[in-house]
């Protein structure tokens, strides 16, 4: 079982309008929801490889239940998220059927008491031990610690289970220093965390801060990975254009597919790259085109050797 | 008891952003949930101001849970809403904290199937032989018959209990031929049924047209009254300024319990003004402010008499 968590979960919803003009009333043409936050897109994308999947993190109110009646019924994955008096937030994607742009609209997330916290992480030391690898995904909700993901960090490595971190700014830094098995910045996260624009250097020193490989996404070009067994660039065969939403989670499913199914780092970040650029071509926000998947893996570019990290 | 029918319910959720910038990203600041929806806003005064009210109508999916939730608690009205498999719509209205104005997005509503049309129709005969009063309020849901309100005004009328009827367009049309003993359309409604765009002609054609007594709203010019003991003129005491969303709902709600108390219509009137004027005044959008109410009530020019209508 592949443990992910997500502590800021999310119902994502999408509206269609025909023209969206600000101060004006519009009739919404189409509603769709499903459950989101960066940890809950992962595991929809392992569940479609193949994977067992539980997904953790914090769930309440009316929209916490509405994302968990869809978690299990349509994603296929276990439920495991811990009950929080707060309201699971929504996001609002407005896309203007006209112009085809979308207009975002971010819930802050529900405040997490102390209390919550701490049934939080008596829950996740509790699945740790059975899982193949954790991935810890995403922003905290108010009210979690800025060191959360250090510590989340460090009791996967007590329990001697690979964790990948991907989450940015403070969050980052601290996770980092914990020292875990991955982080997968994309090139912004890893200049705020670096303070380098160079995505080689700012890899490198990403990996000197703790971190015992790092796998930089740099957008179409692919992703650059420095790693103890050797350093890597993966590159997609082709420009894709479409909607990059949940690219960057696709990739971190491919990785940890990859881990857990213990393939060569070339074979992980060729599954990570064709992930995301079948994310970015599916016609759904977020979702992979299983059939462009299919015809990328094998034609991604994979250059760099096995010991020069 | 009063019973107040919303066949279109609602979650009314407002966001407060910074500024709105079409093909953007936002942070919500602040959310705010309530049920909605014309009859619910109609209950909802009601028990503000000591009345025992029912609600019915529809609702649907993990929104209508959410509605059903709060009405119980926070609005203090029996919850007689009908089920359905489709889900209770949102209503978002997104205030840009910079400009004070309001994008609004409204979700359409599940659509209703000729069974719980039917299930509806059998929970509400068997509600309106208790009921004091009943209010229809609001737009159709897909799927509802647009001869909807007509079968509700007849069901009303043959167990002897006042009918108010409050929407629009065909559905006004149609209900108003089934004799309801109160209508109360705004301007708008009005020369939309008529096809005047004189209040004083349009209301004696909507006489005509079947409605017992007819109440128009003329905005901030207050209420023009047509009934078969007078007519009258109420008119606020002062031009107020705020926010008029539920004003409309709030007349309802005045004209009501008027009703309900015996009051003459003079009475009811200044009561269905001073209600109005008090929901424009008050900070929160569709709640009134019962100072505002208190203070105005009294100061409301009624003019006309009891014979002349």
């Amino acid at each position: 079982m592949i443990l992910t968590v997500t502590l800021n979960t999310a119902l994502d919803i999408t509206y269609r309008v025909r023209s969206l003009r600000p101060h004006t009333s519009h009739r919404v043409t189409d509603v769709t929801e499903r459950p989101g936050g960066k940890g809950v897109n992962v595991a929809r994308v392992l569940a479609a490889l193949g994977h067992e999947v539980t997904v953790t993190g914090f769930t309440g109110g009316a929209t916490g239940r509405a994302v968990q009646d869809r978690l299990t019924t349509a994603e296929g994955v276990l439920d495991a998220l811990v009950p929080v008096t707060g309201a699971t937030r929504r996001t609002i994607a407005v896309v203007d059927e006209h112009t085809g742009d979308t207009t975002q609209l971010n819930e802050p997330g529900p405040t997490v008491t102390p209390a919550e916290w701490s049934a939080f992480q008596e829950a996740y030391e509790a699945l740790v031990p059975s899982a193949s690898a954790v991935a810890l995904c995403g922003s905290l909700p108010p009210g979690v610690p800025v060191g959360a993901y250090a510590g989340l960090v460090r009791t996967a490595k007590a329990a001697g289970v690979p964790v990948l971190l991907d989450t940015s700014g403070e969050a980052l830094r601290r996770g980092v220093a914990a020292r875990p098995d991955i982080v997968k910045p994309n090139a912004d996260e890893l200049a705020e965390l670096t303070g380098s624009h160079d995505p080689l250097r700012a890899t490198q020193d990403a990996r000197r801060r703790g971190a015992r490989s790092v796998i930089a996404s740099l957008g179409p070009e692919g992703l650059l990975a420095l790693t103890p067994e050797g350093r890597w660039r993966a590159t997609p065969p082709t420009r894709v254009h479409g909607n990059p939403t949940g690219a960057g989670d696709s990739a971190v499913a491919g990785l940890l597919s990859g881990l857990v199914e213990d393939l060569p780092w070339p074979s992980r970040l060729a599954r990570a790259v064709a992930l995301a650029a079948a994310t970015v071509v599916a016609p759904v926000a977020g979702e992979f085109d299983r059939e462009a998947y299919e015809e990328l893996v094998g034609r991604v570019t994979v250059t760099g050797d096995a010991t020069a990290a």
